[in-house]
């Protein structure tokens, strides 16, 4: 069986698996509304490609995706599923608590859902690793930060929501997935309903505050849900974007599944 | 785009879906062992298969699975990964709740988990109809009843976890998941554990008493995981299981999805 | 001192008791509308009733009653009184434990309310056995399933709530609670209501789909709320149900206490 | 019916009770160890008999006692049953709730458990009366209140757990409960545990600071679970205490019941 | 450092002081209405003031005051800020437990905010006494206790909220705070309001009966948020009541610091 | 009354004031070690300082400081009190909730307590935008994102927990509370602790994946606490950092106070 995801292996063969290696993939998405071009499960085809890629060149395993997030903004656009933050805490504690048990004492998180999870996932791999498993490292990974580099050297635009890069990324790693006769130039100007405060570029600055929109509101300043043009998306910027990310994620899959401490090294009785 | 799931699907593609359907299939199944021969990912395959060629027979619209579920007293098999209870009753209630604001008032529960998952699942859609969405209806539907016919025809053996039949039926609908030289004989006698009080066979007419075991005593008297053989598995046999589960649950959803009360009628206020 | 009940003893003799004993009956029942002959705390007087002469019989303790269940899909007709699921979870674990760390390690919860309850009762003892007391054994018996062979024999018409059985055996058990000049033939035709989907008879072979109302559309469909007739119960047909269950119960119980594992036996460590 | 309990009647009795009364009274009590002399209900012996009594002067109905409560502190004495106080508020809540939906505009709760009970009651109380209910009002009433000016009468020593007072009146109103062979003179110096501190009297003035004390520091310093002597307690030191309080509650539950304002008295909008 | 305030103090040396000290005080007050010319924080000034005295005098350490409490009662007048209780509850739990891992095994909370913060206090610190911290103990200081003899000789009027036994206390403690110019004999006649079941005077011996006001009651009752008269308080006043229950308190703290058991004394495997 | 603190006004006071203004700033920190020489309270001292000041130039009202955060990661450091996430989550939404009800309808908070705090604030904060007050704006300013350019032109060194910038901002802003000689150049060289992925300056540019440490880790890689060096503190560097950071939270307030949507501005029925 030469699938990289846990599920499609039995109890032995993760058995024998974690005999040898410590690492798991765990990919987070969300189910919500990607503008006119994307469908709703774009956040959560980001994580599973990065999180498939990494895994096949790293020889890891990779835990079934999450398909649901922190995703409330978006309610107001029809198709959207989204989990109260009490709820996506639970849940990342409970697979965090699961994949630990059972001796992955290395697990990174692979988020495509950007900003809007990163809460959620922090606040529930901080209270695991200090009250439920000192012996276990929890790693995030995002393309908010895996893809800094990349973006700054390839993206033709401000990127925000359904924006180029990431339905690029979709195209080219999901053919056939994003409408292309739906591409559009249609975008918010952040900066004018933020006074300057609430930043377009999800990969520029950020902001010196942060300020949260509501469903309602993003449905009456978006109407199509495009928060950035997406029209410039193409499978070869996707294939750039998407392939820088894998590399960075690989390097850092390496170094973390053979760290050997400070962090992680805890005396017996702690266990 | 004719994939039947929510998630390949733009938020205007739903839009329009609901302007002239009410359904919504959604999938829940777990990742916990299945013996030596079945993958961790054996119930969300059942619950999958069926969603999926439920949906396309009827025209509907299938919600991205629910990869987790009520598994703890799997756990101490590795590569198992479970919920608490109260995360799956929060997870269940979430979806639900997102699904019907979006219109979808009738929503089809297809459990591939069997007994375990069903408490969580009444609960939480018990309490989203009578305080959230009384406009909407939601049903659940599970082999231990879609199949209950059937199995009593083509079933050679006590079927219970990791048995003949689901293990079939994966063979059938997903090849190459099963590892059908692990195929087994292995199985336990429930009843001789229980007094004749715990019931061998999940179709059979069950016992006066519900006793439940927990991880460690499962680990105990099943060292392999298979509670019921599976050596009689065949791809025939998961055929004749699968397609007349299908069948039973198409003519449901057909009369369903045009069901006018007087269940789910409310008065105008209520809404 | 020879009553049953847990509450008319002293600790030194519930301490003395466990010296010999490991059992304790735990009645669970409900404050729910039964129609316009039942009164409303039938449920519970049905748990009181097999618990006490179950324990009677067999020289145990019995807990104090619970009075309230999962009842809120009656909550349109006045003096009921309903548990949230969640209260309801947390109200079983707080017993459960609290008579495990007294050393009660075989538990029998005897349900009056049938149906509605048993989610709740089974994820909470559930839990208990997994994470608090794997020392500890609990059963749920329930009249639904203790009751089955003998209901099968004697009743006269499809049995659901309100229905002539569990009149009649409050009838028996509890003289002059039933108002036998309200004893009616209304009941609801939930075949026609649900398409064949939802079972008019509680001890039929049940649906292939679990579709639950809520409280509005019960009032508005069963308007008396008797959803079945109740007009041939009698002390006798009382009797004959009442005292097949107790001995089904009687049996179970001998069993439970004399049991010696393998569920249950746990190495000294995790106690 | 002439019976005061809700649970004996059925519902359309209640719809006829609350067209011409607002009132219902909810006994709450505990079941803990009492010594060696007191069965392990006395607190909710004495919710119910004063319950049960000022109903009937009154014409009023009781709702189902609720046996167990705030005890953790007696969790070391076996037989004991405790709730969380997270579960105690959740199930006050709900019966509140339950109560107000069905016309019960005036709940008094009879309190057994004296002080152990009453933070949990008033907070559950509070914040139903608050975001729930503004229209309904909520009483408790204690014997540490109900009997002030009784026992400062009749008592012949400090009354604390387990003492003379509430044996007398469990021994007059539910005779052959208490084991009068073995009411004792064993009792506690609480003063000198917490140097002056803690009160010894639960009828006296109460010290300036509270102190509380755990089930293991219980069971050590009072061996036998009587905190106060109870070798005075007689069947007609009970009739005093008991009818006196009765008196107090039945004055009380007049001036309720015809209560008519400022306070319960919402505008429409807000109900 | 001289200052008694924790948050002023390094980690190093708190670490120092505890090896000579087990106690430490923490204050807690509530952000709400006091009339025309109370400010919002009387409450937490109250507690930070007597804790301030009592750490000085005995040269002990106050924790950072919790400025909020169960203030929904004065919610529809502005500025008060109010936590629900199960936050409270959860905060002072927090607190309780961070403070007593860090060694402090006399810990004592003087709350300012009279009887509305008592139920949390309570139920969260005797939960942490006997789950988490048996060899930590918790005393609970109110000036509703700390005060009842010393207002009992100089107090001019009955003293409820906004009364001119708390106002002085401020105006003394915290020069410039009151408003003196708005000092009022606005009162509100609860004995009126509540037909003598609700006491005007805290510091009268209380009712038999407890009974609860919300918030838009408050409100109409009480337009000007004084329910005592302030019309009489003065610095002087406020000098003899604050000094007499900071003599209080530090004898009390005396006590406490050097208390060897039987309470919190624990045996090595508890801890 | 000229305080700036919302505690020092009456409610008639602050019912005024929402005539004219809608904003209130709510200081938010920890009581955490720092190293030798930060006090405990740095945090929130951070917090109270540019809250103060900023609300001095602009003509505002401060909300009582929260002294409790996310600081577990602290904890084995005595003196450190934290808060679960949950509570701090809960204590969040109650005071948001508590003065949008108030009419408070721009809130800023002011973070001291950097990267820790702000999950919970950020989850707390959008949640109470979404589902209880559309029409109020939620806005979170950090020293993290305030500081970024002053801190790029005046920090010497990398600046982590207990660094320069921070104890300079406290040497200036409240003199005497950093112990001066226990300044230190300890400090924690995290990129050979985290290989790189662990970024030693927070005014950096961030790693491309989120480790965490907990407490054991913390206090065994750091025996002092103190993570940056921090002898180059001083008034002056307190005094540059402080200022610009006041100036710019200046600046977004008053474009926050003028603001008139769209967000924020909701339908006269939603309200």
């Amino acid at each position: 069986m030469n699938s990289v995801w846990l599920a499609d292996h039995t109890w032995q063969e993760v058995e024998e698996y974690i005999t040898s290696k410590h690492s798991i993939i765990v990919p987070v998405g969300a189910t919500e509304q990607h503008g006119p071009a994307g469908p709703l499960g774009v956040d959560t085809y980001v994580a599973m490609g990065l999180a498939e890629d990494a895994a096949r060149a790293t020889g890891l395993l990779v835990a079934p995706p999450v398909w649901l997030g922190d995703s409330f903004h978006h309610s107001a656009f029809p198709g959207t599923i989204w989990l109260k933050s009490s709820t996506m805490i639970a849940v990342i504690t409970d697979i965090a608590h699961s994949l630990a048990e059972a001796g992955f004492t290395r697990q990174i998180y692979v988020n495509g859902h950007k900003g809007s999870n990163l809460p959620s996932l922090t606040l529930a791999l901080r209270e695991v690793h200090e009250y439920q498993h000192p012996e276990a490292l929890f790693a995030i990974a995002d393309p908010l930060h895996l893809g800094r580099a990349v973006a700054g050297e390839i993206k033709q635009a401000a990127e925000h929501h359904g924006g180029a890069l990431e339905l690029s990324q979709v195209m080219y790693r999901y053919p056939n997935k994003v409408r292309e006769d739906k591409l559009t130039d249609a975008s918010v100007d952040l900066e004018a309903i933020g006074g300057g405060y609430i930043a377009s570029d999800l990969f520029g600055q950020g902001s010196i505050v942060e300020i949260s929109w509501n469903s309602r509101e993003e449905r009456a300043f978006s109407p199509s849900g495009s928060i950035s043009s997406s029209h410039t998306a193409s499978v070869d910027l996707g294939k750039r974007f998407h392939e820088a990310m894998v590399g960075e994620l690989c390097k850092f899959i390496q170094w973390f599944e053979s760290y050997t401490g400070p962090l992680g090294v805890v005396s017996e009785d702690e266990i």
